[in-house]
């Protein structure tokens, strides 16, 4: 007597990122229901269940669906709008200007499509994201049926989507219960930064986070002027001011954390807080080098994220993981840094603890849910291959990315998108590009 | 009466790259027997020319073809051998016991000929090699058609190759003589580094050097290392000491150069020295920060390469151009260092003027040598476009390569490598990974 399996795939290589640096090969995935049901070699799973689709990836590796821990993906309508300047002039200059005079629902819903499809594409299944309208954020990911964490974004000042910090609360909340059962989104309370957010708000932020369980995602120590802002005004550093306010904890996502003293990464340690390290978009903007080493040997959990498409301009978690790998070896002046093993969990399983979704995703087991992504690894500049896991953060291009599924849901098919208009996409596209291109 | 071209390019966008910054829409470019002939709009160049054959790119930029300033191109055969090691333990424990061991004429046919599909498929025409069995290499290049600057190796130590730098020498020149007259070849005179030539070799690299007119390619300041093992053995850091041999110069190519005084600096600019960065490399072995920025402001010529694909582990100079204007940007403390115009030019016309080829190739002109790479910028990852060279440098992927031609020669086609047996380079690429992987 069979089992039944909706897809059965069988992989030259499975990296399935738990247990640590293990390589399987011949080894085939039984999905169901959205579910990994087992892994095992593939003539077992043949023997075992009787499955709907099969699929013989024969120069592929397997691995966990990518996870992009900060994204700001309906920026992605603004690639490379402005580039090569200091942050302060980028923002106030061109990314304010531009996001004050086109950001609405339409432009998050487009934005948001086209983040989705490229992120798919390069083998991205969950990012989590903050933005204004979060409720046309979670139409566009539904859409695409990716997995999102979306933040109910939170500052003092006014836009086009919310008046002030309880008007920005109030509306990521009802957005939250309108979204409620759907199982791929989950949603975090997301303070913009330091330098945006009161005291106050900060209480709302904790008490919210706590009574909802919910992580809190928030820009922290991207810059020495964030830091020197917040000496003056708090007399704190920001970390420090975060600690006394209660919210340091195993709840606190701190983006960027580039500007560290060793104290203040004891304390982010003590606390279980999580980094979402944006190693290209703190190169461009010139933010200066995260001592991802140093974070790794006090214990603190790291991810990966992209950041948005406008300082990046990619969002490329497969490169970015490339980049986190190498630039730590230079940062930490080890070359054993971060190796190839770590980068990968960095992508993927610590993803997932950040946002406490380490029990559901992340790596590939038995009671998952099928989140993969396979990548093609019998391209010219993946041979020859004397170990799969360097290939993967170091040798592999996004594009290598063959299939896709998010939730048992095949997304990516061959390279190609599944259930996705990509000329209604692009035309979408050019179309706000004319619109913002004419208007700056 | 129209005159004939061999093909005529029609492009969405051109980036001649000479004049700097000049982007042309709708225009064409021109080609017959290995030239370019004309740039003008398409509309002119149709009424100008009859062509055999036509290129309607309508979603493309072109550009110049991308040069590697500084490669291993047979190391590729040990991609990904051993990753995550400090630079010695990485030498003397995995790499110089695999070459030992496997270094031949056979290997070094077989690994070039891997490196130039690599590298034709992502837009590189041209590479700066240095390694063993130059012969070997030469054949490569030329059944690729492909060109190639390849170095005449000297070091004091024995190798499958050769016995001692005359040894060396005398073999690498008789190699000179055999391709002399290769229009895709020439030649660089290549010490090794500091620490592997004496001064009495360094003595005869100068002399043929001014008699052969050949640049010179040489690893230089690439770790603390080299440069306190010199101070131990020669009183000196290696500049100073290149400097009283006499050998800074404007046919100097210095590979590396992360660890450098400003009086350094100064030194390679007041000598018209050019440096070959390698970003990923110089991360990946931990080796240190290469000073970009201070080099482009004293007005060093700045060209970008690979290094080997065992310390990198891709041969991507589209990708290490981003990573240079990144990182450029992140050690400068600058978001306004190396801009992307300026990348551009480091990864083309930058790599030809260090190679005294800035009047042949290098960028697009009337006259110069048909090497051109033609970008496919509809992928969604590409979408909008606001400005065409940031796309180039900071969003795209090599696997948007969509035709490559060397001297005229129509090397990739639609992504496709031309006249290229790849079963057959897949073969041979497994063929060494069992006999490397075994044997180590």
């Amino acid at each position: 007597m069979s089992e039944h399996a909706d897809s059965l795939i069988h992989a030259r290589w499975i990296v399935p990122v738990e247990p640590r640096g293990q390589v399987l090969e011949g080894h085939a995935l039984a999905i169901r229901d959205g579910q990994i049901l087992a892994i095992a070699p593939s003539g077992d799973l043949r023997t075992r269940f009787t499955s709907a689709r099969e699929f013989n990836l024969t120069d592929h590796v397997v691995i966990p669906g990518l996870i992009n821990l900060h994204s700001h993906a309906a920026m992605t309508l603004m690639r490379g709008l402005a580039d090569d300047l200091p942050l302060m002039t980028w923002l106030r200059d061109h990314i304010w200007p531009a996001e004050g005079k086109h950001v609405s629902h339409e432009f998050v819903f487009d934005g948001v499509r086209l983040a989705c499809a490229e992120m798919l594409l390069g083998g991205v299944t969950l990012m989590n994201d903050m933005y204004f309208f979060p409720e046309a954020a979670a139409r566009a990911v539904l859409d695409a049926g990716m997995r999102a964490s979306l933040g109910i974004s939170v500052l003092e000042f006014p836009s086009a989507y919310a008046a002030d910090a309880d008007d920005y609360l109030h509306k990521g909340l009802q957005t939250r219960d309108e979204f409620k059962g759907e199982p791929l989104l989950t949603f975090t309370i997301a303070p913009h930064a330091p330098y945006t957010v009161t005291d106050r708000t900060f209480g709302k932020v904790l008490t919210l986070s706590e009574q909802l369980e919910c992580a809190i995602h928030i820009h922290l120590h991207e810059t020495t002027d964030e830091i020197d802002h917040s000496l003056k005004d708090h007399g704190l550093r920001p970390i420090a001011r975060l600690q006394n306010l209660g919210l340091l904890g195993p709840n606190l996502i701190a983006v960027h954390a580039v500007h560290m003293t060793d104290a203040e990464i004891a304390e982010l340690a003590r606390h279980g807080c999580h980094v979402a390290h944006c190693p290209a978009s703190n190169l461009k903007l010139a933010s200066g080098f995260a001592p991802i080493a140093r974070f790794v040997d006090q214990g603190i959990n790291v991810g990966i994220g992209t950041d948005g498409a406008a300082s990046n301009n990619r969002l490329d978690v497969l490169g970015e993981m490339r980049l986190a790998a190498l630039l730590a070896k230079g940062v930490a002046g080890r070359a054993d840094a971060v190796p190839a093993y770590q980068a990968l969990e960095m992508a993927t399983i610590n993803g997932a603890r950040a946002l406490s979704m380490g029990d559901r995703i992340g790596s590939l087991m038995p009671g998952k849910a099928a989140d993969i992504t396979a990548i093609n690894l019998g391209a010219l500049g993946s041979t020859p291959c004397f170990d799969v896991t360097s290939h993967i953060v170091y040798a592999t291009s996004r594009e290598q990315v063959s299939h896709v599924w998010v939730n048992g849901e095949l997304k990516v098919n061959e390279g190609h998108l599944m259930a996705f208009d990509t000329v209604d996409l692009a035309a979408k596209a050019h179309y706000w590009q004319n619109k913002i291109g004419n208007a700056s």
